[in-house]
């Protein structure tokens, strides 16, 4: 036979540290069998019954309510333990020895330690962003760990922090690592020289973790919370991460770590990622991808691949290369539209795919999504790629890889059209195809560079060379004859699209405006400052930032009005009266 | 001033290598600007009036004729040039120097070259699907370049070719690589140890030319066609060349090209490639993917990505890691489910996506589909992973990587359940979180050890623990403690879930069984032997094949009935007969 007595004291509020060390506390006295500490939520209570402490009492509890299940071998036993409930409270707030001062008040923190850049928040969600609001109205960055915080509430702090120049972080931000010092949860990780923004905590505790145990370090660790890269939050607090990251000159490689962002929120990091100088490895974990990299953005998909790409690119001190915007001014004005001629379908399939990341809308026969295809193929509009293989310019005529005949036709006619920038070309060679293409594209080639040129315009054209030093072609002669008249000649598919597409993408410099509507700007002090925060709830967060040397005042904080939400929001009235 | 002059025969047919060089010569003869030699369809007539070759008589032209459109300085040479066009379609025909003996049927072609295995079809779409059931009869392989060929007949051909063992390469195959020669359009490629499967023409070209330009080598390339890969077909010629390349003793790597195929079909190939001990590498362009590795098989998103992985995968000898069936001994039978219990949010996000490389559904409360959401987040269902720090469970209660009370608590229920035969849980350190959560963990898992041994069952426990050697646990210690209790501990996410599912998949062995529905073999030696064939078509594909000293008869093809549909339904009803 067992005993069980349960305690409920309503409306009482303690730091959960403290009920978690009761717990144990009681569970190690004599003759305790189970006991459960919690407060009176209904996921709490099902976890009670689960393990057998239910009863009718605890059942009516509610979730201001302190509830306190003691299970023992006898009455006895469990009286003895519930009797010591009291004394064990007072004991582990007090935590015995010499107890240092603690202000009561922000005011009172800010005096005590006017260098805090930072509020640290660890306090029930309801109360997160009252205190976060505070913090942020005395100019603190903040750190909000708790959670169950609304939605509107994260949404509207961080508003208010970004006009401001200052950063909010979470609300259920579980990890930061600034300056060498973790918040909330963190792992000793080496300095070195990534930077990593990330809207998930284990996530970034995982890479970072992974990077130190491979060899590489990082500078700052920027969390943002679960949603922020949700579209109602728009990525601000990852925006102004990514921004600072790139501005600090430490960080040469910078990672961006989520769960699955909206697309429109996906987009605009993605936009500004590739604006900036230096490499981003971009882990949107799960999102499905189509390429791995675009630029200077590389796409990883798991963490292991996210902290060895990181490490990787860290090492290898290279930049990505961008065309120069100087070769912008060879073109005239309104020049600004491409024209791809293939003869290969899945090297125009390929070129479209690759086009995504560099154009908005790409015509063509057989496009990607039919939006995009062509009324009538024989006439391009804007940026157009044609697959002349395609089965309607095949009946009763040769394939475009036999015969150059139409093809050369429709280079002439594409190479007249005065918005007309760049014409693109596959040459597949090959046992099969035609015996020396090259030797009526490059002429043609040369009269339509000509004709561009009589008229005030530059035709810059590319041609993507497909095949062996052993075809019957002979690959490097076929290449030679290209480049002999200017073209542009590659023997990868993908080398020859990019460029293209950087290009078309400095042409076009509309685009490229996409994703510049910037926050103001967060001072780079406040990650490279020695840290000093202030710190609201958990005991244990100010403990770890002591145990990493950084200076810390503990708020001995209490919830408004001992947490009667009625007399708060009458408080919250007379004060701003 | 011009002139133009127009010529239309009706009903005749005509190789369009030979239009092509009609074309050419009159083009050639003096006075003359420009030429139209082309079938009469809406597509080439649409041509010929962007070139200014259009008229009267040419838009009343039907897609049986042969129209003819002259256009020259002036009357004269236009006529000139009309009057030798007799003269040159007869002088092309016989090709000039002492014409071979060409058979008019199949049946001739077979008697001159009995070792043919494959027959080459080239002819006008229409006519390709006769003469490849033809081919098929006399138990030919075939290679379909045609292109208008109706998806019907593609179906109906594949379906009666693999009941009998044999390939049917297209229609609209514009590249095939069988022992070193090629078919179509093809490439001059090192011979070497990676075998290709491809839905697409151009992207086996350039991938095998990269191969080559890498310094790699193949040993077949199969084309399947660009409709293979959909629902309708069912990847009939994937299936057989996979299953072929995967038997062939020279191909150590295998590589599959397509266009995003339909999800079922993608399903099934990845499934089937999963099951070969080669590695393998996909590429389905474009088709966005979550993960870059599963178990054997690679994704790669473009042509030179694709080369490159198969030339290193070729390179480094080893084969992938497969769990062996092994293990699976010490599980007692009914032991077949996973229960995750995750204490960061992320990780058991990656791990859900992790696990549908291996498990068709894992329940959790946070679910990456909606239909896997537990209806109870405290009672675990057929494979689940639960993540503990989300909301519902940490309100009023610390974190879990604080307090690892609710965990064990968990722990000790699923490891009673007899049914699971898997447990995996993160083990997550660093500041803030539990001082040593090993120190707890352990003894409750070697107790749940011990249950379940004493039941009669084997608990696997899987552990990944997140941190650095640097981080107040000691990470190193930490995972001492727990292998010292039988745990399997790894410090990356993705090895240990792999692991797990991989052992979870060889428990639920039912699962491997899809894609297994197997197509009756196809003789190796198709691939094998000298490669000799039939040619119906274009004579450039006899030349081609001549010039890779590979034997070869060309067929002296005609349309039945010169092409008129009516006779030629006649006839083929009388043959039945």
């Amino acid at each position: 036979m067992t005993e069980t007595e349960v305690e409920i004291r309503s409306g009482a509020y303690y730091d959960s540290v403290i009920l978690m060390q009761l717990q144990r506390s009681l569970v190690d006295l004599p003759g305790i069998l189970d006991v459960g500490v919690v407060m009176g939520t209904d996921a709490n209570k099902d976890i009670l019954a689960q393990s057998d402490l239910m009863s009718p009492e605890v059942q009516a509890a509610v979730a201001d309510d302190l509830v306190i299940v003691v299970k023992g071998i006898d009455k006895a036993s469990v009286k003895a333990a519930i009797e010591k409930v009291d004394g064990l409270l007072t004991f582990r707030r007090s935590s015995g020895i010499e107890e240092e001062y603690r202000p009561k008040s922000l005011e009172t923190a800010v005096k005590m330690l006017p260098e805090a850049q930072w509020s640290l928040i660890s306090v029930p969600g309801r109360f997160a962003a009252g205190v976060a609001r505070q913090s942020l109205n005395s100019g603190k960055h903040v750190f909000v760990f708790s959670d169950n915080v609304p939605l509107e509430d994260e949404i509207e702090l961080k508003r208010i922090a970004a006009a401001n120049g200052l950063l909010v972080m979470g609300p259920d931000c579980g990890t930061a690592i600034i300056n060498g010092v973790g918040l909330g949860f963190a792992n000793k990780v080496r300095r070195g020289p990534i930077g990593i923004v990330a809207a998930s905590g284990t996530g970034l505790q995982q890479v970072s973790s992974r990077i130190h145990q491979i060899g590489g370090g990082i500078t700052h660790a920027i969390g943002t919370g679960g949603r922020d890269l949700t579209e109602a939050v728009d990525a601000i607090t990852a925006r102004q991460g990514l921004e600072l990251l790139s501005r600090d000159p430490n960080t040469q490689v910078i990672v961006i770590i989520s769960k699955p962002p909206a697309s429109t929120v996906a987009g605009k990091l993605v936009e500004m990622a590739r604006q900036l100088s230096k490499p981003v490895v971009i882990n949107f974990i799960g999102y499905p991808t189509q390429m791995r990299i675009v630029d200077n953005v590389h796409f990883a998909t798991t963490f292991d691949e996210t902290a060895e790409l990181a490490v990787h690119l860290a090492n290898s001190s290279s930049i990505s290369e961008h065309v120069g915007d100087s070769g912008i001014g060879r073109f005239a004005p309104g020049q600004c539209y491409l024209r791809g001629l293939f003869s290969g379908g899945t090297l125009a399939y390929e070129t479209l795919l690759i086009l995504q990341d560099y154009l908005p809308a790409v015509y063509s026969n057989a496009p990607l999504d039919k939006k995009f295809r062509l009324t009538d193929s024989l006439v391009s509009q804007a940026h157009t790629v044609i697959d002349l293989g395609e089965d309607e310019f095949t009946v009763g005529r040769l394939h475009p890889m036999m015969d150059n005949d139409l093809r050369i036709r429709r280079l002439e006619a594409e190479a007249n059209d005065p918005q007309v920038a760049v014409i693109l070309l596959d040459v597949v060679l090959g046992f099969g195809a035609h015996p020396d293409p090259a030797a009526e594209l490059a002429p043609a080639i040369a009269r339509a560079k000509a004709k561009a040129k009589s008229a005030g315009r530059y035709l810059e054209v590319v041609a993507i060379v497909s095949g062996t030093d052993e075809d019957p072609q002979d690959m490097h002669a076929q290449m030679q004859k290209l480049k002999e008249v200017g073209v542009v000649v590659e023997a990868s598919n993908d080398k020859a699209v990019r460029y293209v597409g950087q290009l078309l993408r400095n042409l076009n410099l509309e685009i490229s405006q996409v994703g510049k509507e910037s926050l103001p700007r967060v001072d780079l002090a406040t990650l490279n400052q020695p840290l000093a925060a202030i710190n609201f709830g958990l005991g244990s967060f100010k403990d770890s930032l002591e145990s990493q040397h950084a200076q810390v005042v503990q708020v001995d904080w209490r919830p408004p009005a001992s947490g009667n939400e009625k007399l708060m929001s009458i408080l919250e009235r007379m004060k701003s009266k």
